[in-house]
């Protein structure tokens, strides 16, 4: 899975073209002919039917070894990617047409124009990209779905405190480890440590339902919390990634970019009455195809256009509307939604996914090439911040007799999709290095991978219960 | 809604650009700046939000005027597109993005730089054109799974003959007509007589069995004439559009696609078997979210991707998967898949009608021009062709006594979905001139609009009995 020259050539590409997460000229050059329609869309189903591939393999191969699918999705992506196979890349890693199989392919079996082949690329690649966004534009809707405000109200100040200490100490100790160890500039910084505040509902949740533990307190109180982190979360990448885009942290900027994120959230919940009213109104009302799913998807690509035009992130404002529209879990309209979602969100989110992981590039890691070797100790670094802060953070629950604090603290451990999140924003924006994306996702996939075994034995191993498989 | 000035400017711009099937240079002038990724999400975010708007509000509206709800998808979309309100435009038009008024949006709300403006209107098209072709696969693969092949087998000789008169006529009468009448050369005169060969399943059983005559015997060869007739369409559609790639008619190679075109469809329903275990056995064994889906999808897709590959359609591709996955009916597997597959296709197929409502130019048709008045005329006689070389067709059913011949004729009347599918290849493949295009759609709306009321009346007037509302 290493490749070694790979990697140190787009290392390297990327030390030419700093501003390698914004898209490339699409003609480089005039003389080359342009993309062929039939092509691209040839291009993007081939590229689909290998991500699918990939996920499936890798999702159901993890899943077997009693790993949470996503991460499957993510190895998935790693192995078809700019790591290895050279199957889906993107021309932000300074790749080329000629190094993707796919292209390759598309030449072989299709009768692609080697002439046209970079424009092909170029554009199939835009397309891919914009699908992905899409996707994980769909997973904080769903997100935001899932996660019930009521609830949230009721968890109390014990999960509400666990969750502020869980995202404090790891920014803190993040941030401040970069900058101070590492010396590494503010922006990317604040970026690595905003990635460590995460906490995956779904892993946790999902782990904590099959060792019969979510009904504890200390499994209410690992709710609560993850989902009150969520919300944190998104706001701090909100904040994070618009202070990326000037490249300067100015505190004054922060302060408004934070108020404008919270308002707009609490503005979103608030409104919320309004929105549902409208979705419940016009779902009722309509007769034809896609009534519900339809004018629910609207309003929340609405919000996400919003999200974007108000320099904040399109993923917050997807995650408003979730949060807004789920207030209508009793009624019958609502139930109907999650269940319509399902399906949708089952065929693009593994897009994003995959994505992720093919853009990784292990080869940056490479311990073999010195100048790698500090990417490698970031990643430690970042990984024993990442287990630490959120140990710590189960300690901060007080006045409950005999609860297992170090229970809450593992449960909290899990980064999963979230922290994929800020790993694809970071690098989009161009803030963080490849070794630094590299070492942020290292820390997601391992954080990820050690919780649900430790979380099984500090639980006491009570007997694991089959939970239902979800279908889809 | 008729747009005379905007629809005479790119009428003139495609004379100018006869290729303009095939996308423009991306970067026009080396000058502008490029797109930026966040830009590109927005525009397609936004330009979503509109059409999904337009397909409810014109679904919504002509469902309850009593016609098919896609036909309004469709007018929805000629009201945001080209003829009208610019919205959603296409570079295909020979507009640019100063016309389109999703950018000027993304300039004033956003604050997308208007030296971007150009980059980001191309990009955002492309990825939107993709979005619509994966729409009509997705439809199409739809169709394929609802066209069961048993029952195909059984409809009996009565359906295939009226099948066959009924693609033939049209087929005959409307490329003869086009070439001796109008002079039309071979290619766009075979695409309109192509055209004219669809009849919609979907509007057609709908209609029927809201006047409680889908188990009657002219319902029942209706029913498989269609079914048939989509089978014969989307062949003749594959080699006319691959013949429309060389621009001329070579009677050998058109032999060779028919064969081609049909072993591949042929091939693929023998193979059935084989991709159906292969199907049920993943779809079986996977436990994680999507293991229905996203198998079927693959399937899908690659299918579509072959069917590219060879010279044939994606949509050819798409069909064959659906009509193959379709075997499964009887298990639990194929019935979880039809309902999973439903709210995807909610979500992804108005964007295909939506789009092609908004490349359709009403005023190309604009009879204050002189030179529109041969494109009326043309419309006028294909919506004749059409609606006799059906009725026609439905006399052809012998041996069975007090039959309803004409309401055979009638039933096998509106083109619906197919036939858009037909405008839309053709307008793609850059053979149909904007005249001949709108033509082609007016004649889709016109035989699709017809139909439903005609077929009340000759059925006699039996009581209408409520369908249960298709929810979604």
């Amino acid at each position: 899975m290493f490749n070694s020259m790979a990697g140190f050539n787009s290392f390297n590409e990327i030390l030419l073209f700093p501003f390698s997460g914004k898209i490339q000229p699409i003609l480089a050059t005039t003389a080359e002919a342009e993309a062929e329609p039939a092509m691209i869309v040839a291009g993007v189903l081939l590229s689909l039917v290998v991500i699918y591939i990939a996920s499936k393999a890798g999702g159901e191969f993890l899943n077997w070894l009693g790993f949470p699918p996503v991460l499957g999705e993510l190895v998935g992506g790693v192995v078809i990617g700019i790591s290895a196979l050279n199957l889906v890349i993107f021309p932000e890693s300074g790749a080329d047409s000629s190094s993707s199989l796919i292209i390759s392919i598309l030449e072989t079996t299709a009768g692609l124009n080697p002439d046209a082949a970079e424009a092909t690329f170029q554009v199939q690649s835009e397309v891919l990209e914009v699908l992905a966004e899409i996707g994980v534009i769909i997973l904080l809707f769903e997100i935001g779905l899932e996660s019930n405000i009521k609830e949230l109200m009721q968890v109390g100040i014990q999960s509400l405190i666990v969750a502020i200490v869980g995202v404090t100490l790891p920014f803190v100790g993040g941030t401040a480890g970069m900058m101070l160890i590492f010396h590494v500039s503010a922006v990317p910084a604040i970026f690595a440590g905003a990635a460590l505040t995460a906490t995956s509902i779904g892993i946790t949740s999902r782990v904590l339902a099959e060792i019969n533990c979510l009904n504890t307190q200390e499994g209410q109180i690992i709710l609560g919390a993850a989902v009150i982190d969520d919300v944190f979360g998104i706001i701090i990448l909100a904040v994070v990634a618009s202070l990326a885009k000037t490249g300067e942290v100015d505190v004054i900027n922060a302060i408004y970019l934070i108020i404008s994120a919270s308002v707009f959230l609490v503005g979103a919940i608030l409104l919320g009455r309004f929105f549902n009213d409208i979705f419940v109104f016009f779902a009722g009302k309509f007769k034809t195809r896609g009534r519900t799913v339809v004018p629910a998807l609207t309003i929340a690509l609405l919000m996400a256009y919003v999200g974007t035009a108000i320099h904040l992130e399109a993923i917050l404002g997807a995650f408003a509307a979730g949060l807004v529209l789920d207030n209508l879990d009793q009624t019958e309209v609502g139930r109907e939604l999650e269940e319509l979602i399902r399906p949708i969100s089952d065929v693009i989110v593994p897009i994003f996914f995959v994505t992720v992981g093919t853009k990784t590039n292990l080869g940056v890691l490479n311990p073999a090439i010195p100048t790698n070797r500090e990417g490698l100790v970031i990643a430690i670094f970042l990984i024993v911040v990442a287990i630490l802060g959120k140990v710590a953070c189960g300690f901060s629950v007080f006045g409950l007799g005999k609860i297992n604090r170090l229970a809450v603290g593992i449960g909290m451990i899990p980064r999963g999709e979230v922290g994929l999140v800020f790993a694809s924003v970071g690098s989009s924006s161009g803030a963080l290095s490849p070794a630094l994306d590299v070492a942020i996702i290292l820390m997601v996939i391992l954080t990820t991978f050690l919780a649900p075994p430790i979380l099984r034995v500090v639980f006491g191993g009570e007997k694991a219960e089959e939970v239902p498989e979800t279908s889809g």
